[in-house]
């Protein structure tokens, strides 16, 4: 098969290669170096050669006679387990905790919703209209009174996620655009509640319970669009409500926001909502006089991995503290190995077990206010949505302290900033185009936009190096007259490399440049985190519904050309449930089953029109993107 | 360090031995591959050598950086994770695993309850005794109509399992006794809701979220507690209540149970209430006549793995299609192999993916009636407890149909009937000593019994063979005048090599067969399924009330001697809770981490009491056990 060649070839080449795609990052990597001090980029060659059984995700240790581990010679493990099933298995579980992590996000979102709508805490409803939206979809009757309101929309998805697996969910069904919901209940995949769903296939993947690859496989397809709708999309929502939905803004920042002279509090995470309270106690008069009188000039929230662009799409409503997104995942490290910042508060992943590592040769304050992200040395101060402001300012207070501790340090200042076009949302981009999808619809219709791809998901070392097939990709798509919506740990190298500044135009197909031309756009639009996946999907659904067709049917496609975590892998599935035909790079950790490499890149399409098209070379997806989306403009005659 | 070196040892010798310990199962694999029909014993072998990774714990595939294998050379992972990181990561998500099975039981158990108790299903309360116990111990006014209670009873229990981790569980507290009540208080680790508790440990040990090892371990025990009461014990209450009370009862049955002229039924799994009704149909005259038109003389429930002893315990309650407990998981292949099995409904583990295999050769049929045990190629009739008696009929009609089809093949008989004592549980035991567990203390205070040790779990194949190490370590245990409570799938080998029946009395040391000759009892008295690893530590926990000490201050101790599943991972985690000193072998998948090792087999003692003991050899293991045994004693001042 193609694909188990594409993956030997990953296995013999090695691709040691994980030179940062931008060239701050790089130096960044290599002064850590010299100073004694790892991070992934020195860490990932050491792990050469991989199991090539974990690669082909025929390795299993659910048990004491394992672990076990198929070949053609021995085809079967202890239990009798095939490839198959133990492939399935595999992405079974890592799907569920995917989603798992998801609805941690949006669950701690509506517990902060609902101490707003109590008036108990920390937080308040800054945005009535999105949270009228949102009430009336579920089928509340919005004229009420917004703290009630809020109370009760809070409440209904909390009891959502708490139902079990037997009792179907409700909010999933309200959140479905109409004509995927007929296909999810032709196949029977909408799912029970949230949190039972995940338990249940941890269940089912446990030792020696279910070993039946197809229903694995459909258990993945319902996790995916909990993920999608109960994860993704109400923590989106939830924080709109909470903060203001994104605004398309236009940003100058870098690297040489994070400067020496300040408290910079670096944060790592996907919740909005706890680090909201950071940013607004960072204003208090009497914390920046403490901060003065350490002898800093202003206490900064630098943001960095998912969280970071989460904040940066509502930076339109953010006090000033807040800095704007700097780094992803993997620059995370090499960003605190500068010695610029005072404390890390983790809230979530991305948050490398390797930052206490730097952070201790940096004197760097770790701090972590969800123990879902507890990272080992970190003082744990729990976040509640009751005391938020309260517990914020002790952090700052630590990290005030921090800056004064680390005097003397040395601090290397990076000067680069870029100029970024953000905010961009499914509300903010379709008030861009006059109050509807039409103009958009028109320029695909007429050519100048030949389709639009998600550039999705994370940022790896993996695929020949941190950034780089994400950099390459978005370029070749540009290229061919594709807009790119972009969301996730891909955003950090687009933004560094001038993606999202509208002079990227230029390196554009003549069509897309012109088009972002007179619309004074770049033709790469920044959605933010990961988490925005169902903000391009909202778009993607818009677009189908004024078109009359189904979202398998657009001129569309989605990528994760840098996959790394679990998390990434839930995405997928959210996206095949949608329709999406998706590029993944690397291979997933599945060839080593024929069935369900089958099933993920070919079958799967003719149950929801999805599937996922592994390929590890950026020129040639970006080649096959185009196919799929000339193949589908032909079908629509266009 | 020693453990490791253990390891070492397993590593070099291989412990390719899979032979079984009895000799019927050992002819019938024997017999099997003769015919080109693979067991778990003929595939064992095969898989060897092991992964060294694996077995140590530091193996890594959380990510697409990944696998990341932890050596002294590479001592992190891409991520900066240490070998102690991923150890607990690892632990921490079995045993999240394991927990979510019991719960899974005790759910469906909880649901039975309930359509019992609103008089709308399959379902009636037979043990209002145990009902109102329930009720009285969970603060419910016990006096209410039985109807009402069960109802009230059955959605606490499903309404605490839903709670989030962020609200504590009721349930829990209310099982607890006292003394250790204050102990989980101190530690901090009286749970969240199961559900919630489960599904954070799945989001905490995903991609880049906590790395820190204690958290996780504490995380650990804290699910421990659930699988322990939630899980365990609820499952064992919930399926009294409905099917009566464990009994003390002396049964004769064996392989020769399997008669090739029944239709023979066998059910693998851990849920008593989902079999129950297959029993009762199977006794309905239609059928039988059905049966009977087709060439049988009786329809068959055959007992095997977990539930089929879960249902011995209370055989004195059930109709006689039920022939008692004859297989446990590594014997279901072999006894499928024989061509006795007509159909065989799973609902839970152990369901090897092997069986499918087995039955595509002996034509034996496929029925899954919980899609947790979902082998592939198996009819799917799903339970539910409304309707489960109307499905158990149509399973009884097709267990018919294939008993026609099969009619022909070849069904090697065999002869072997062995007397025990069954029913032994936490009611009829002290009900069997007169009404309070005094004349047991006696005992044990006059030295003619020198200690208590529960022999739980599983079998397994990789510690020196197929019930190999059960059987001599039981038998070291009880020549030591070491009284054994057994429960799980160690009880197969002990029922087949006699040591439950009063005669075996002659294998004990002077003391303990003096005890045994005059109480007309076993030195080993069987508990039934791993289930009752909860009914075990309510008889330590009754006796350490009546002395008014701590349950790790008793002669008491435990030992798995053939753990196999993430299952037993958790049971593992809550003997520790309660403050067991636990034999385990073989040794864990921690070795890798120093510190998850150490916390684990020494430091974890000073917080619970309990702690884990790893070793492979089983004489060692008996001398050990005494030790510790003997160590209590004295501490005690007896």
């Amino acid at each position: 098969m193609i694909i188990v060649n594409k993956l030997k070839i990953y296995l013999v080449i090695g691709m040691k290669n994980c030179i940062a795609a931008i060239s701050e990052i790089k130096e960044m990597v290599e002064k850590a170096k010299l100073r004694g001090i790892e991070t992934p980029h020195t860490r990932f060659p050491n792990q050469f050669p991989k199991c090539p059984y974990g690669l082909k995700g025929v390795y299993c240790i659910l048990c004491a006679n394992g672990p076990c581990r198929i070949t053609e010679k021995t085809p079967y493990g202890v239990c009798g387990a095939t490839a198959d099933v133990i492939v399935a298995r595999n992405l079974c579980r890592a799907v569920a905790a995917g989603a798992s992590c998801y609805i941690h996000c949006a669950e701690n979102a509506a517990r902060a919703l609902l101490s707003a709508g109590k008036g108990e805490g920390s937080y308040e409803i800054r945005n009535e209209k999105k949270l009228k939206f949102l009430a009336k979809k579920l089928g509340f009757d919005a004229n009420k009174d917004a703290k009630q309101l809020a109370v009760e929309v809070a409440e209904f998805i909390l009891g959502d996620m708490y139902k079990p697996r037997w009792e179907k969910s409700e909010l999933v069904p309200k959140l479905c655009p109409e004509k995927r919901l007929e296909v999810f209940e032709k196949l029977d995949i909408l799912p029970g509640g949230a949190k039972g769903e995940i338990v249940d296939a941890l269940t089912k993947t446990s030792t020696n319970l279910n070993s039946n690859p197809m229903d694995l496989l459909v258990h993945c397809l319902r996790l995916g669009l909990h993920a999608g709708f109960t994860g993704l999309l109400m923590t989106c929502w939830l924080n709109d409500i909470l903060f203001g939905s994104p605004k398309i803004t236009v940003v100058e920042n870098g690297f040489s926001s994070v400067k020496p002279n300040n408290v910079n509090i670096m944060m790592t995470g996907h919740q909005h909502a706890l680090i909201q309270p950071l940013c607004e106690v960072a204003m208090e008069e009497d914390l920046i006089k403490m901060a003065k009188e350490a002898g800093a000039e202003e206490i900064k929230i630098i943001g960095a991995t998912c969280n970071g662009q989460d904040m940066e799409t509502r930076i339109a409503h953010l006090p000033e503290s807040f800095v704007g997104y700097i780094a992803n995942n993997f620059t995370t490290e090499p960003l605190v190995a500068t010695g610029l910042i005072d404390a890390v508060v983790s809230e979530f992943n991305c948050t490398f077990h390797g930052l206490k590592f730097v952070a201790e040769k940096t004197k760097t304050k770790l701090i972590c206010i969800d123990d879902m992200a507890y990272v080992e040395g970190a003082e744990f101060i729990e976040w509640n949505p009751e005391n938020a402001k309260e517990k914020a300012r002790e952090i700052i207070k630590k990290a005030i302290e921090a800056f004064k501790e680390r005097k003397g340090m040395q601090k290397d200042y990076y000067d680069e900033k870029v100029t970024s076009v953000v905010g961009v949302g499914e509300e903010s981009l379709v008030e861009f185009l006059g109050g509807s999808v039409k103009p958009l619809i028109e320029l695909i219709a007429n050519g100048k936009i030949k389709g639009v791809v998600g550039v999705v998901g994370c940022s790896n070392l993996a695929s020949g190096g941190h950034d780089n097939i994400i950099v390459t990709l978005t370029k070749e798509l540009i290229k061919r007259d594709i807009l790119v919506l972009a969301g996730g740990c891909v955003n950090s190298p687009l933004k560094h490399a001038g993606l999202f500044d509208p002079g990227s135009a230029e390196l554009a197909g003549e069509n897309l440049k012109e088009v972002c031309k007179s619309l004074g756009i770049p033709p790469v639009l920044n959605f933010g985190a990961c988490l925005s996946i169902a903000r391009i999907e909202q778009v993607a659904v818009a677009i189908a519904e004024e078109l009359g067709v189904d979202v398998p049917d657009l001129p569309v496609a989605a990528s994760a050309p840098q996959w790394l975590e679990e998390q990434a892998l839930a995405d997928a599935t959210y996206a095949v449930d949608m329709g999406f035909t998706v590029h993944v790079s690397p291979v997933p950790f599945v060839t080593g089953s024929e069935l369900v490499t089958k099933v993920l890149t070919e079958a799967v399409e003719g149950l929801t029109g999805g599937k996922l098209i592994p390929e590890p070379n950026p020129y040639k997806a970006a080649e096959i993107l185009e196919n799929v989306i000339m193949k589908k403009r032909k079908k629509l005659g266009i």
